[in-house]
């Protein structure tokens, strides 16, 4: 019953979108993400790392995700599923090179993290969403959800990771 | 009389080369690291980020730079110099092509972080230290001191930054 309240999948057939309206999550403060209404979690920025990459496409960022403790202790267990209740934050700034650096190398070889790009997250409720393999995505923006945000593409573009319960990214000892 | 006992410094002027002998760090467990007897600082690994970079120099690598509390308060607040006990660690990893990423964005953009280098720290103890800016440096390749590193070069490339304290990485919010 509580899935049901909290969970109306309506599937859209012509435009391929689905829709959710669920509850706000429990999670963070101010204002909820749109689809999955996820609000912030608070003192992510606090949490440990997983790992970092360079993402060399339409934004050409550094990122750098991290994770709570139960995402933490799920990688380092090696265990998958993530249990409910796991959050991954993916930061990313702005990929630069960075002159200051270079000059102490003598070579054009540093890149750094720059401004601030967005950050996004995955949360972990098998129950709630359970049409994107149990997985709520959301995207803010100087601390705001992000209205660019396509989130509905989220959960599309994770499907092919679907053996490592739709992460991508590998932990980083 | 402490800072005599435990600071020798020797200055070999046909080699250039500053050797230090100081008391083992009380920092960490397990073998020192030469010259700054640095031993590895328990749990570096759980410590919050400060940034991400990717150093396409001799080991092209991508990198995340943790701090311990002393470090990341004084980022946040803005405050230099760092105070004793701030310990900064950098870790790098190989830059890496990523296929199974590459294959979900149709294009090769994804480079991600593959096998571990090695992990540097920075370990502020002004009176220990004094020689080199306050700062301690040490190396360590799979838990234990790297024999590679020269550890006699890190404060010289470091001077450039004498107006932050030393230190080359910015904090990313």
């Amino acid at each position: 019953m509580k899935g049901i309240v909290y969970l109306l999948c309506t599937v859209v057939a012509l435009t391929g979108v689905i829709v959710y309206v669920a509850r706000a999550s429990d999670h963070g403060d101010g204002e909820a993400s749109p689809i999955f209404a996820i609000k912030m979690p608070p003192g992510y920025r606090e949490w440990k790392l997983i790992s970092v990459a360079h993402e060399a496409g339409n934004n050409n960022d550094l990122r750098a995700t991290l994770g709570n403790d139960l995402a933490i202790k799920a990688y380092r267990e090696g265990k998958l599923p993530f249990p409910d209740g796991t959050i991954i934050a993916r930061l990313a700034w702005s990929y630069v090179s960075s002159e200051e650096n270079n000059a102490v190398f003598g070579r054009d070889q540093s890149f750094v993290a720059g401004a601030p790009i967005n950050v996004q997250f995955m949360v972990k409720d098998s129950k709630r969403y359970v049409a994107t393999g149990g997985w709520g995505f959301a995207q803010f923006k100087d601390g705001k959800p992000d209205d660019k945000a396509q989130l509905n593409t989220c959960f599309p573009c994770h499907k092919p990771a679907s053996a490592r319960d739709f992460v991508f990214t590998h932990y980083s000892p």
